[in-house]
């Protein structure tokens, strides 16, 4: 390896697997210093341009990073694939290039094909931040996820969580498994058959859901109802009842239990209306941390 | 209710209906000060996050408040429902409280859904504009409607004003309504019987294209085509000749009567190609004046 | 014509047909000053809005453009049509005229519609710069073109170079060919009989592809697949094997020929994948380049 990639690989951030715990406690030690600043702006980027590129819609996590960005002074230009040249077969990786040839100092990418983001920052001269590729990893979102537990338990270490829903398709569960599991927290899994990653079962256990919302953390994930092909997918009611954090359900945690979900959630999906905004859950928390996440992560990649 | 809510209820803009007269000469005198100021840009809200937040399309609103928040100083973020996870059935609600969580610190909104803004503005904290709902109010359009009147006729009492076209979708038409009568000025209505909203009928009366162009001001509706059942609207042409108005109608209009119309227009339809920009129309300067109103909205809903 | 659209014109790059040898390296010229410069920024724009106005899409073009803005410190305003209300059939002018009214001070323009923008041009007031017009000009492509000609071969007089591809909807090509005659450079194009455009034989002549290899810049097309009928194209293959600058073609170029493309590429039709990246390919300077020179266009349209 080159000094300008392992330089390269230092400001990157393509997933969690590959992190220490100790570098990833000091993005998170990181984030909790922009959390606590009270202004708005603090310009240490004003003259970095960054390139939000998404192949993959995702308002939400692009909006975050675009906030994250520009409270940090930024200039950001953002690209999505619907309303481009994408349509006209040209690659991910020309595109990418192209904006690095244009003179964007990092780039943010979200994209689906499963594996091309490793080689495109082989290939690329810019930092590259993971905003979340195919059913690999999506680095800030579960950094955010841990900096929220951190935040309400003091430390991960000795943490039970509890990843429910459809973990085949889930980057969030990877990325919060690799990431977990080096602090020492215990992670378990409870998915229908049809939405199990059997690879990941060695890493951690399938359990059913009673034995599921005995955890500390209690992390819902999206049905991602556009990946399943019709038939093998349960009805979304027959699901709510075998998988979703009901009312009910919600009712019986013990009052030490935080609910996440990486959003958007289905309502009377996968958890139910009255549980989203309930005292015990952290969704619009998660949210908010995001920004501050993210700001450590821009930073990381560009000081 | 509370002192926070109260205090929202002054930053915020839902609609005209509920705002004094007195407020609303405020808000369009200070679009005069901005109007005469020189200098593009005044940053009195350079530490300030604004979302634009259009879950239904409008180019030229977004593009109008976009001017006036950058020309304060604003960071401005677009959020666009076509692109976004609204696909994914996420609710109106959850974007607008995620974005509210990332820390913004006031949003534009236009929606679809009659009556959803009202209860949106209850639940999240921070001040939202009305930049379109439904068929419902869209304010900043009849403020600028207003000030453009204001500006050529010196005041807004005693002037008569006729709105013709589509009044039943019309949300400009109503807020237009409530807003000139509050000062005194006399509107009237002119539609196609499958164009009126009967219910408005208690508050200015229906009259036949002759009576309606005998006005101050000849103020036309965009045929929301896409919004009839097929076979219930009457042929373009149609309707051109029974309400446009025409080269010919145009022609007799008294000199100091104006034409205004909210755009985008359907020329030949309800205006004819060469009237849009007659030595009478208004057309382009009501877009003028948009920038300066949505400034002194931007300021009144974020000082 | 008036003083002001004698001045207008002189802002506005509508095409290089137009203009001559001298305004062509001045602005080159600038375009070498704004590359040499190490600074991100330089803020000679900070108090002008320009809008890109994009009836055509090209994430590329839209990208270039707006880092050369901002690297000026203008503010950026983006219009794309597919999600505006040009599908409620508001007419191209009347958007251009509208976001004029509201305040920009400056237009970047791409759109489909051949000889609309001369008209466009003569109804509004501020300076309009061409991003693609039709088949009929691309400035900015041509002149980073051009500028890319002259940084690796010292001067374009009696620079042999060929164009080969799809010239008939080549709007690329026009503009290089007005451009580069004007220098004395030597046009040649190369196309199979349903690309070609008969009526620019008296300008360049068609030869066959051996002859247009032996030149001193190989500039490949991207084959518009989606403006050939069903039919009338050969297949990729076909037109691969025939006009496709292939790695056994690219292997047989003497080592002081460059290749060039205006991107995005076709791999594996018009160029070959390894070709692309090659030695004396010139595709992703190109695009580095294109910033400079929109930044000397910018500057030239609004200062």
């Amino acid at each position: 390896m080159t000094i300008a990639s392992s330089s390269l690989k230092e400001h990157s951030l393509l997933g969690l697997k590959d992190l220490s715990a100790a570098e990833i406690s000091s993005i998170l030690d990181r984030a909790a210093y922009w959390e606590s600043r009270t202004e708005k702006k603090t310009p240490i980027l004003k003259d970095c341009f960054v390139a939000n590129m998404f192949f993959e819609n995702s308002t939400r996590t692009r909006f975050s990073f675009e906030m994250a960005e520009k409270r940090l002074g930024a200039e950001v230009l953002n690209f999505a694939a619907a309303a481009s040249s994408v349509e006209k077969g040209e690659s991910i990786y020309d595109t990418v290039r192209t904006l690095e040839s244009m003179g964007i100092d990092a780039g943010v990418i979200r994209l689906k094909p499963n594996g091309l983001l490793a080689d495109l920052a082989q290939r690329v001269s810019v930092p590259l931040i993971n905003a979340g590729d195919g059913n690999n990893e999506h680095p800030t979102q579960a950094l955010l996820d841990l900096y929220t537990m951190r935040k309400h338990f003091g430390e991960l270490k000795g943490l039970k969580v509890s990843i429910i829903g459809d973990i085949k398709h889930s980057r969030v569960a990877r990325s919060n498994l690799w990431a977990l599991q080096k602090f020492g927290a215990e992670v378990k899994f409870c998915a229908p058959p049809s939405m199990q990653a059997p690879e990941l079962a060695v890493h951690a256990p399938y359990v059913p859901m009673e034995e599921a919302l005995c955890a500390d953390v209690v992390m819902m994930l999206r049905v991602q109802l556009e990946r399943h092909a019709e038939g093998l997918l349960k009805s979304a009611d027959q699901y709510r009842l075998e998988y979703g954090l009901t009312e009910e359900r919600a009712a019986l945690l013990p009052p030490h239990v935080i609910i996440m979900h990486p959003a958007p959630v289905n309502r009377n999906v996968e958890i139910d209306d009255l549980v989203v905004e309930h005292t015990q859950s952290r969704i619009f928390q998660q949210m908010s941390n995001g920004v501050p996440v993210r700001m450590a992560v821009m930073e990381r990649a560009l000081k």
